[in-house]
């Protein structure tokens, strides 16, 4: 009864998040599009992102069908090893699979994975279609009704995607659940389907991320170098051939990418405490421990509802301040609920035995207050908010260390690098203390469950947190809009102020989006281990160390993959911005149009077929450690991934972020100015901070929880491995 | 008896070594010094290196003096608890500690840190008195005698600090061993005090690598910016106020820290096995095992020094080939002594009870070949030799990385920067693999001794590497006398020829370097694990896993600290230069003399200043983790240093060594040679690269075998911790 009144309630906020969804799109429609020299500029752009969408998801469509396929028949014949193998293991679930047949093991995860993908793709979609409707508009309003206006559409956009994300979400995660238990599944087994829906999430997010940034990236980096410096042309000028391109790629990488990045996280930490909840309880509590989980979920999409209409723009009021509003009224709203749900499910918390093999004493002790599963949420609730505000200290030209760089610009391309690398790689400490200091509070709260639950609560408030993400690129399109349909420069300031924002919310994102990384893929991790049946995963086991050192050393090799692939994008985009200047030599003069279509093709080919390699590495790794060297080599190695992928995830992100705001701190006429050698400097550390904190960085987060999701999914397979 | 042989020999041997060290050194000291000009400059740098080591000792001797009392009175009053946890452990020691006073615990430990201390600054110190000799004198047989001869000269000056460090490091531990037998001691007590000897070491060899390489990157850094970019003058000009501290700065650098470090990845990983075969081997047969960690050391110095002796230049042959036939003849006679030693052991391997927890079946199955030890060294040397060659090959001309980089420095120094951060990156791959395939192969074979073995096996020759590795930088000063002295055309000819020699053998050092500290570091966490009573460190506990995130963090601020600290120090440098040239405007002219001495006492307070706070993060660090969390969370923590460390260690040495030779490569006139933009954007990469490869690249080495000693030292103090 109670679970099906819960299935139900949640039922009811997902579907209510994607029809506010769909009410905001027709909203953002309904707002004025403006004349045909912004229509026209705008098609190019839709149609530009419309085109790598189309692109990219035949690609990914292949791999969707065949991974499916290949799930199923893995999971069909390896039935007998995978139930044999987890009905001799440690975890207390006495493998009621054994059950069902072969068939249902195979169809639940293919069909769940299908699901994780389709949604996930859904989500992207979506959000980048609002996101180029409104950039236009937003561009119109600011002509035509100022800055509350224009920021009213951009966040009205962005939120298209927030609420799309948390409700595709949350809805597939329903589905699989409700599905399972409705043909006569348990509770542990429906969580192992929904892990299938999560790693369906994860492998779109990894196309999406590194696919959308190595787009972005080349489109960018052709832009600037043919355009503004070989050409002197400024900033979104509509004689460059790149220009389309370049703004597309905001929508592709930073809109679409941004969006299944962030949908996998919030899937996965979901998973990852429902598992630990499927794991640690008894039978008769589990489906509670794991109602609990979704509760703790669809609270926090009610909240972000919520929030997002207090996020009301007001003359004279900083529209960060807007956006800050609303945040804080989902926060606290989410905090009240979860505190609520907490006082109905004591009953779970208070009487049930929860069961922890490893700190049963501990567990007890905490769980007769029976509020623990509460704090562990506001923990992660806390990491998360922490770490977004030290990405921003570190990133933020009103403090020190963006300043130091700027300084620094001034003897040179070397020192600003130096000044830069270092700053990035400081920035490091803080984060990893909150992050090292939310894992043991939340442990020593609620146990492994407790863990799991901070990642919950750090992504609990995910629908405002991308509506807010979602709205900077949207600012960003509409100032390139009203560059290249000139507008009057009153125009191009507020769209300048509403993108100012959007640098700020991106740097805090940055940070979010590595603290939930970590948060979540410690949260799988601790299933997986439970799952592929370990007591330990022995770092003083030489095999585990070696294990431990390869994932490391895959942190490092799949960003070098990442940043060279860039490279030779934009290499490609470059060649094609130089040959129209050379066979349309009419272009600079305004008197030929330049082939906007061609760069957002060759954009297209090149970002698609530099993914590839990459995205298999973060796949096949996985499966080829566990399956050569067995689950206690690959856990190994994934927590060799996960610490050095924090870490470079954190500092290529903050590098990246200082670089950017230092060459932008001396543009406005600190230590030089535009066109110094200090400015030049400055633009060299942000072209090499661009892939770093915009595709390489990002797509480290993925990989964390690609590869840990992999790795739960089939978890109970590894075994001992052949060696 | 066998004890009382080995021993013997072993002293012998070491003795040996020393004496062959002072024998080479007045060999140096006989050939002809050159002409007053020769004479002049040679001792200003003398002077220079000198009054360096004077002022650093200083710092030093009040660390070693307090430390020293510290370790005492620790040990000392923290007996009752120390003797009381090991008690309690689950290691094989029935603890006969309990026998011995609180003050011979803690008068062993700390004489032995005092002496392993000692022990460290003189091997830096004759190395680099010898280095300091031999510059003017290889310059001079360069002008006198060619080629031949000059090399010749440069490696008897390097040999002196290979042998001394062997010779040192050897006799310093054959000491502590014999002492503490003759006191009465038991074997496993014996190797306990031994590790206090390897913290001395470890102590110094930290401040040496750190203090030398930020002097030796401060003096370059603003010869290179003042002298040869302000002031247009070429390298090593007499007229650069710089010239003579950067002269210096690689004998206290390349020298002086080279030495230390190596000496401490020596005597640590004979400390490392030694104490594996303590733990590991039953009552009777323990001082057996050590006995052969200890032969197969001196083996290995006894091989070094007959593989000097096959150093011989040839006219019309490469210098490299000739400094490769002395490290391949080294190395087979190496080999053919541990075969021979191994037999010579076969009783204690083939029929002792050779006990090791976890692997049992393992281990018997394999001792009952009793070669497994010999194999276990063998693939140790391997995976030494394949790093180097690795290393080689991502930071040589010869090979396609350079060039790449070189070609993308025509497009500008955001293109050098990325090529050259995506080589480092990718540059990890091959070693980890190798270095993953090492540990699991030399586990398979030996168990844990097997992997100590390795470790051993790898340095073994270190007497005729580190001869190689200390002739580098000779060659390197006599090009730089001979430029400032005005010597012909042909003798910078001569002297480039063999500095060219002296980056390969460089590079190769460094990646040779790195993967010895990562096994050594492998051998003592795991020595350390067994002292510290673990049976595991468990990452998928979240304490632990909280420590391995702040241990991988740690490399990377370490890193951050340490580079800022060369900017630090370089500004200081830059200052004064710039002072000079403005106060004394005659120097452009040769009317006035630079006041050189300044420059040094600059750059040597500088580095001293900057240098104490990583240090004394990497000393103070594992204490307090271990303290308060207790062992098995700094063992997650020492396991997040190792992995990162070795990843940001390879990475920041091989981008910097492959931005050093791509801007070499231009020079040569390809991709517009000198002057160019293209050599520009590549001087940017090598400043870049310059604190990366040569200060924070090689600081983590010593980072993370330090953190490990310490831990290893304390490892029965920590408990559980606090918390």
């Amino acid at each position: 009864m109670r679970t099906a009144i819960y299935l139900i309630i949640g039922f009811v906020i997902s579907l209510g998040a994607l029809a506010y969804a769909f009410y905001l799109y027709r909203k953002v429609l309904s707002f004025d599009q403006g004349d045909d020299k912004i229509k026209e500029i705008s098609s190019y752009i839709k149609e530009g992102a419309a085109a790598f969408l189309r692109s990219e998801y035949k690609v990914i469509y292949t791999f969707i069908v065949i991974t499916t396929i290949l799930i199923f028949f893995g999971f069909y014949f390896g039935y007998d090893t995978l139930s044999g193998l987890t009905s001799n293991s440690n975890t207390n679930i006495i493998v009621e699979q054994t059950e069902y047949s072969a068939l249902f093991y195979g169809l639940g995860t293919s069909l769940s994975f299908l699901l994780g993908s389709i949604f996930s793709l859904s989500a992207g979609f979506i959000g980048m279609k609002s996101a180029t409707n409104a950039n236009s508009r937003t561009t119109t309003a600011a002509r035509d009704s100022g800055i509350v206006k224009a920021l009213d559409v951009a966040f009205k956009g962005g939120s298209v995607m927030g609420m799309g994300v948390v409700g595709f979400g949350l809805l597939g995660l329903f589905i699989v659940v409700s599905l399972s238990l409705a043909i006569g599944v348990d509770a542990y087994e429906a969580i192992t389907y929904a892990a299938g829906y999560s790693l369906g999430a994860s492998s779109i997010a990894l196309f999406g991320r590194v696919g959308g940034g190595i787009y972005t990236k080349a489109a960018d980096v052709a832009a600037d170098l043919v355009g503004k410096i070989e050409n002197s042309i400024p900033e979104d000028d509509p004689r460059n051939p790149a220009v389309i391109a370049d703004n597309v790629g905001d929508n592709v990488g930073d809109v679409a990418g941004m969006g299944s990045d962030l949908l996998e996280s919030y899937v996965s930490s979901i998973i990852g405490a429902a598992t630990m909840a499927a794991l640690i309880f008894t039978a008769d509590h589990r489906m509670n421990g794991i109602l609990f989980v979704l509760a703790i979920a669809f609270s926090g999409v009610l909240a972000s509802i919520v929030g997002t209409m207090f996020v009301r723009g007001k003359e004279g009021k900083s529209p960060f301040k807007s956006l800050k509003n609303g945040t804080y009224a989902s926060a606290g709203l989410f905090i009240a609920l979860s505190l609520l749900i907490n006082f109905l499910f004591l009953d779970t918390f208070g009487s049930a035995l929860y069961y922890d093999q490893n700190d049963v004493f501990m567990n007890i002790r905490n769980f007769a207050f029976g509020l623990a599963p509460f704090v562990s949420i506001i923990i992660g609730l806390a990491v998360g908010v922490l770490i977004g505000l030290v990405s921003e200290y570190y990133t933020s030209a009103d403090y020190k260390h963006v300043k130091n760089i700027a300084k620094q610009s001034q003897t040179g391309h070397a020192t600003n690098i130096i000044a830069g690398m270092a700053t990035g790689m400081e920035s490091s400490l803080i984060p990893v203390l909150i992050l090292a200091a939310g894992i043991i509070g939340s442990f020593l709260v609620g146990g492994l469950f407790g863990v799991g639950l901070a990642a919950v609560g750090m992504l609990s408030t995910a629908g405002i947190t991308i509506s807010v993400d979602a709205y900077g690129p949207i600012a960003d399109n509409a100032g390139g809009i009203a560059e290249m349909s000139g507008q009057d420069k009153s125009v191009r300031a507020i769209t300048d102020k509403l993108d100012s924002v959007g640098n700020t919310t991106a740097a805090i994102e940055k940070g979010f989006a590595i603290g939930s990384a970590a948060m979540t893929a410690i949260a799988l991790f601790s299933a997986f281990i439970r799952k592929a049946g370990l007591s330990a995963i022995d770092v003083a086991q030489p095999r585990v160390m070696a294990g431990l050192i390869i994932g490391a050393m895959l942190a490092f090799f799949f960003s070098s993959l990442v940043i060279k692939s860039v490279g030779k994008a934009a290499n490609k985009m470059i060649d094609e911005v130089r040959r129209q200047y050379k066979e349309m030599p009419g272009i600079l003069e305004y008197t030929e149009k330049p082939d906007y279509a061609q760069c957002v093709t060759i954009a297209t080919n090149a970002a698609l077929k530099e993914m590839m390699l990459p995205a298999l590495l973060a796949i096949i790794t996985p499966l080829a450690i566990g399956f050569i060297f067995g689950s206690e080599v690959l856990g190994g190695m994934l927590a060799g991934t996960l610490v050095t992928g924090i870490m470079l995830a954190i500092f290529m992100a903050n590098a990246g972020g200082a670089w950017d705001n230092a060459k932008k701190l001396i543009e406005t006429g600190e230590f030089g100015g535009k066109g110094s050698e200090a400015h030049k400097a400055a633009v060299t550390g942000d072209t090499v901070g661009d892939p770093f904190k915009d595709t390489a960085g990002p797509s480290i987060d993925i990989l964390i929880k690609l590869m840990t999701t992999i790795s739960l999914v089939f978890a109970a397979a590894f075994g001992l491995g052949l060696f």
